[in-house]
């Protein structure tokens, strides 16, 4: 006689997904009691939502399969939401399993009671269901799994009254048969290639396109044509590194976007939107694509990427293109391990520098990680997460789920201190469960973007008032302390050589390891005052110098 | 030449709007940017939005003026949802302030965007505006406050887009006027009255009816007609302590609230709803209000409570009733400081033996702090402020808020370990404002709830991996090395003595402090196992034997 919760639990599992990241309460105890007739299924407790459903993030951007989250009514949602956001932006598969009350119970609005299905349609506007029988449940269920799947992945949120739950005889489900993505049309694939033979081109590479075969297939397509490889400015999932084919990253600066895409006449885009500036500002453009170049779709939603592009790379790349094509993967490049101060540059050539291979780096390290592209480029393969949404807070918790995806692969978090507070609680998810992570934080004590964006947006009068809207410095955070108070280890460098130790001592041991590295911010003063105008001046000089200024600025 | 933003801030502050809770992005930088020119506008900075919605509502409860939040876009309203949720439930002014992306952005789905407004509607269902012209903006906003204000108190949420807050020339608006919110028709003070005279009569005080004039008009209602006062289970501001008119609060086990309200012939409810279950269980009731008991409500909505509430204290008390009327205040009942083990029970006596006079009390110390009514009961007068909304993460954000609403009075946070790592952020904000706070976390290690609700709900069979979703024990959090981390002085007591003597240097010395008191939980073991049982079997037993077990169990 299953439970209905019993028979959601099998129906996950019989569907592929065998892992929940979890923050329960009365409506979900249901749930929780099932979880030990259905062994297959793990169970990750997170201390806030925001952990749980970024973790599911991290999860499936490294696995392709989603993981569920168990969330309680509409508060434990909106806690969750920003880190759904971001899946959404970047086509995650997530299933959100959001408990509620009882169907009989709604009629008495009581206090937990709320209309979450508003809530759920930020994050899963293409699948939101509230079951409405016992027995539809598991088929609710199966449904919602088949549709976060994809392509393209979606956050799915089916909503569960606890009568539902704890209602006897129900059966499960059997899973929804994925569908086999078909390759682009060959117009499509003709279009592309017609555009890629021509001069100034490039493909700009999103989404699925970034790792594994369909890299490797644009990387043998840019070789063949001498197109330019870019991608998005926040990737869910980059493989680089020694031996990869390199791809440059759109700036998060529009400005530099700009240079970067100065010049292009064709553009295709691979599983990824034409680029925009991140943020609107005063007298600035918002569509980066420059003036006279031509956009191609490669692919439509729920097209294989990957498939589409080794079909165009069989059409492009002849004998001729092959003998004439330059070296399609990145060389060996480590850097040497700096010396001397402390700063955000040496403390990120020092984590390149010693970057175990196969490493997953969560990027959420913000000003202070700019330079690590650079420093990274030749490391060793590994694979770069960042922040698809640009919902802060995300590092940490992509970096539980990809730790529990890969248990066999090192987990690098680089984070930036403000970011990192906003889901502080991960570290001890990271504890419990044992994660081979590392993370680092970067305490510059202030919200180092703001102070940029400050200034970019023309707000030019900052007073102490607003000053203080950007500072963490009262009182200082001392991550050491609170990383062992949530269990997790922890110390502090203040200098490359503390570092450079601390980093191998986490490296070497098995589970989870915080270093704090104290750094001064990397635009501040005289640099940070200069900076919108350099910025703003890249757009009208001309190439060779814009691409100087673009590499001092963000090597 | 004013700005959009300086226009809004101007507005504001015109508007009896002082304080702002934020938490910044780009999209909000000339509304930071603003400060320095609108010195009346207090500005606290939250590292996480859930802090700030908190602090609103703490704001509100006290000084019943709305506090405004500052947010960044749909993921900043995400994170500060749950306390909104509070807030809206407890019908307390919030104003919203949403940035968005500038209006000619938005057509490009840059990352960052989503559909604010679905969000903001989960809580702000009766007043959600997304501002279309610079020239409105500032009459939006004078709206958002009126409407925010009340009566009753709302969430009221303005979305605004940057380009709006960046436009220059814009001018402030006028507030508008409050209303003088109407006494009740006389019909309904009649019907309450003759309600009232007749036996096992009782009023349900919630809302604004719980503190001050109204709650001294209920006080001497009661007296003159012998009716019963009870408080809604969760009250967002109940005045208690020595001299105050004493008020039995609902339970939150609905068995319990079933014997509090047993054989009841006349509720009458003042700005509450009829007490209903918190959740729903199986096989058990959802709606309190026992069979026969005739519901009469005093007021509607927009009425003024306190008003109505003496002119039906003037129609009750007359010279004969007053005569006859048992004394209506709260004796003096000071607890002997306990010796010997820590517990739940001792801890609680020992912060009510040391409770200062017109303390704020935010509690959201759950299953440990049952016994702190019962032990503070003649304690000084204090004010109590609960969990509204029933989602957890509420008790130090709310109390940030109470110590800046009323900088004269010491707040003392009552903390569960669980509900206390959802928005642990606020410790840092109490340090930052020098806040007068003493927070005691209660730490048993566990969702001491959840073990409860798990018996409760019938969910019987539950096994090891059950039994780990409500377990906070491996790893433990030590919150004295959190508590430091982000800036506040900690100890631990492991004994009533240590707890005693904590407390006293928390309380003499300005500034924030934490005590982490290590307990046992209060349900565990045959106590746990026992519960759902005892509490089953109360709503059927005779009235004397019941009441007493209730008061074993929750005094």
């Amino acid at each position: 006689m299953p439970t209905g919760a019993q028979a959601l639990l099998r129906t996950l599992v019989d569907a592929g997904v065998t892992v929940c990241f979890t923050n329960p309460g009365t409506s979900e105890m249901h749930f929780v009691a099932a979880l030990d007739s259905v062994p297959e299924m793990r169970a990750v407790l997170a201390l806030f939502e925001g952990v749980a459903t970024g973790a599911a993030d991290g999860y499936a951007r490294m696995t392709g399969r989603p993981a569920a989250t168990l969330l309680h009514l509409g508060p434990g949602l909106g806690n969750g939401l920003a880190n759904l956001h971001n899946a959404r932006r970047a086509r995650v598969p997530v299933v959100n399993i959001v408990g509620d009350h009882a169907t009989y119970h709604v009629q008495y609005d009581a206090q937990l009671q709320s209309d979450i299905e508003t809530v759920a349609r930020n994050v899963s506007p293409g699948w939101v269901r509230t079951s409405t029988s016992a027995e539809a449940l598991p088929t609710d269920l199966a449904e919602a799994v088949a549709a976060a799947s994809g392509p393209p992945g979606q956050v799915a949120t089916l909503i569960v009254p606890a009568d539902l739950s704890w209602a006897e005889g129900v059966q499960p489900a059997v899973p929804v048969a994925p569908a086999t993505p078909p390759l682009a049309d060959g117009a499509a694939i003709e279009a592309a290639r017609s555009a890629l033979l021509g001069k100034k081109s490039a493909l700009l590479l999103g989404g699925s396109a970034l790792h594994g075969p369909a890299l490797r297939a644009a990387g043998r397509i840019a070789a063949a044509t001498g197109a330019t490889l870019f991608a998005e400015v926040f990737p869910r999932r980059i493989e680089r590194g020694a031996g990869v084919p390199p791809v440059e990253r759109i700036a998060y600066f529009a400005e530099l976007a700009s240079v970067q895409l100065a010049g292009l006449k064709h553009l295709v885009l691979v599983d990824a939107p034409a680029p925009v500036s991140f943020f609107a500002y005063p007298g600035k453009k918002s569509y980066l694509v420059p003036e006279g170049c031509m956009i191609h779709r490669l692919t439509t939603d729920g097209q294989d990427v990957a498939g589409t592009l080794e079909a165009l790379a069989e059409v492009v790349v002849t004998r001729e293109t092959a003998r004439a094509a330059p070296k399609s993967k990145q060389p060996v490049s480590i850097p040497t391990l700096p010396k001397g101060r402390l700063t955000a540059e040496t403390a990120c050539r020092t984590v390149a520098a010693l970057l175990p291979e196969g490493a997953i780096v969560s990027d959420e390290a913000n000003t202070s990680g700019v330079s690590f592209a650079g420093a990274s480029a030749g490391a060793p393969p590994h694979d770069v997460l960042t922040l698809t949404g640009g919902a802060i807070g995300q590092g940490l918790p992509v970096a539980v789920g990809a730790a529990i995806a890969c248990p066999d692969r090192p987990v690098v978090a680089l984070e930036a201190d403000g970011s990192a507070l906003y889901t502080i609680q991960s570290l001890w998810t990271m504890a419990r469960e044992r994660l081979d992570v590392t993370v680092v934080i970067f305490n510059n004590r202030s919200y180092g973007i703001l102070d940029v964006e400050l200034q970019r947006v023309g707000a030019q009068a900052s007073g102490q008032k607003a000053q203080a809207q950007l500072d963490l410095a009262d009182p200082p955070v001392d991550f050491v302390a609170v990383s062992r108070g949530l269990g997790v280890p922890a110390v502090l460098a203040t200098t490359t050589q503390e570092l450079a130790t601390a980093l191998r001592n986490a490296f070497a041991e098995p589970g989870p390891h915080l270093v704090e590295v104290a750094v001064p911010p990397v635009f501040s003063g005289r640099r940070l005052k200069a900076l919108p105008m350099v910025l703003g001046s890249l757009e009208s000089l001309p190439g060779p110098l814009a691409k100087a200024l673009k590499r001092r600025i963000a090597p």
